[in-house]
């Protein structure tokens, strides 16, 4: 079901029709992902690193002929940077963006600032993996005093801030990202657009998981590596995925993923 | 009615309440600017220059303790990566964006790309002065098969193609312009929200005639500098204009809007 990197590619070419494409692409690596830092709704910015991740990524879209003609991201300007280094890379500074708080990180609560190897020894690489990466279990939550709940932050001004997490489970991210996919991004690929939407390790797995079908069980372990262009082939008619595959080296993008995994320690 | 630059500060400060903030911010030196050549509707980068500017612009914003809420630009990489540079150095890379086509520079036409000099000795630098400033003048139209014409270019695919201008009076412009001020910008301003446009030399001339009701004969004398934001302070009930300024040193401001109209030669 979830499918082997690559896999998609040798048995669905673009020159098919009846598909439009979906390019998501988790944002490169930040200040906080190089220092091991739970990030979550912190607006952290991208490392050196990360910004080499982003141009690569645009390369690897020029070099294989794909583009976008709208872009979504999220309200964190690591998402935003990466969209918009690809877009300068790409020649498409004009295509519309949308940005939206519901593609934003996982909000990882009160862990966030944290290092996850530290917590990790803290409180068990068990629980530390679990709320990293299990659906339905949430960090603790940050206090409604806390001055990074985000009901203090400008960007959320427009939206009730009762409406606003303190801290979430991937199921709850799932929750939040999908009126945005469900009512924005499909129907600009409803209207034959493909889309690219630059966002972070946790609202993509949610977007993967709701797009792949994948079980509860089995989304812990779908890791998503930063900077790699993930391309979905979605059926034109009723958006379902058909295929999907990395762009990049298959080895380099198996051992990102890995690389992912392992940030809070081996389990 | 047009008022001298910085008078207005004097007069309103803005502690006053029922204002509301417009800002707009004419791109930075471009590499046609650079190479006093007819721009028009060519998606032309920034020079270096330029982007020192658009650095100086949001430097003044920040000294001025001038923010936005909502942004808006064309579709040209110039007045976007003017917007980009303000947003990044102002921690403002969350607040959304909305590209237009409306907003583009004035349409030069069959100019495009014609250094401004030369054409003033072949044409006569009146008559250059003549479709660069008057306000019912259309240069020489690009040819509907001319590669130049912009239903080519794919930004524009979503739009009729025989509603895409091949040249443009100031006229022509502010009629196209004025959708986007009547039903998006004016609606962010009534809503509370401060509004910074960046855009075009031609396509703000054309906001600031509307907003002050400068008559057709005065327009051909208001000249815009590039990067130096010019703020409109607008009654938050009917949002017409109380007053508008410069930010930065009003010599200079002066100087740059001199060097604007000297582009072509003297007439």
């Amino acid at each position: 079901m979830h499918r082997v990197y690559g896999e998609a590619k040798t048995t669905l070419g673009r020159e098919m029709t009846g598909m439009v494409e979906l390019i998501l692409l988790r944002h490169g690596e930040s200040l906080w992902n190089r220092e091991n830092r739970f990030t979550g709704w912190t607006d952290v910015g991208l490392s050196a690193q990360g910004i080499k991740e982003a141009h690569r990524a645009a390369a690897l879209l020029k070099e294989g002929g794909h583009t976008f003609r709208v872009a979504y991201t999220s309200v964190l300007k690591r998402a935003i940077r990466t969209l918009w280094i690809v877009m300068d890379d790409l020649d498409l500074m004009y295509v519309p963006v949308h940005r939206s708080w519901r593609l934003n990180e996982k909000s990882y609560g009160a862990l966030q600032g944290l290092n996850k190897q530290e917590t990790a020894e803290r409180y068990g690489a068990e629980q530390v993996h679990l709320w990293r990466r299990a659906y339905d279990v949430r960090p603790p939550p940050l206090a409604w005093d806390d001055p990074r709940h985000p009901r203090f932050d400008p960007r959320y001004a427009d939206l009730d801030p009762a409406s606003l997490p303190a801290t979430e489970s991937l199921h709850d991210t799932l929750k939040r990202v999908l009126p945005c996919w469900e009512n924005h991004i499909k129907r600009d690929l409803a209207a034959g657009k493909p889309v690219l939407i630059s966002a972070h390790g946790n609202s993509l797995r949610a977007l993967v998981k709701h797009l792949d079908n994948i079980p509860d069980d089995e989304i812990a372990d779908v890791n998503i590596p930063t900077g790699y262009p993930l391309i979905y082939e979605l059926d034109d008619g009723d958006l379902t995925a058909v295929g999907h595959y990395y762009l990049g080296d298959p080895q380099e993008v198996a051992a990102a993923a890995r690389g992912v995994a392992r940030q809070a320690g081996p389990r």
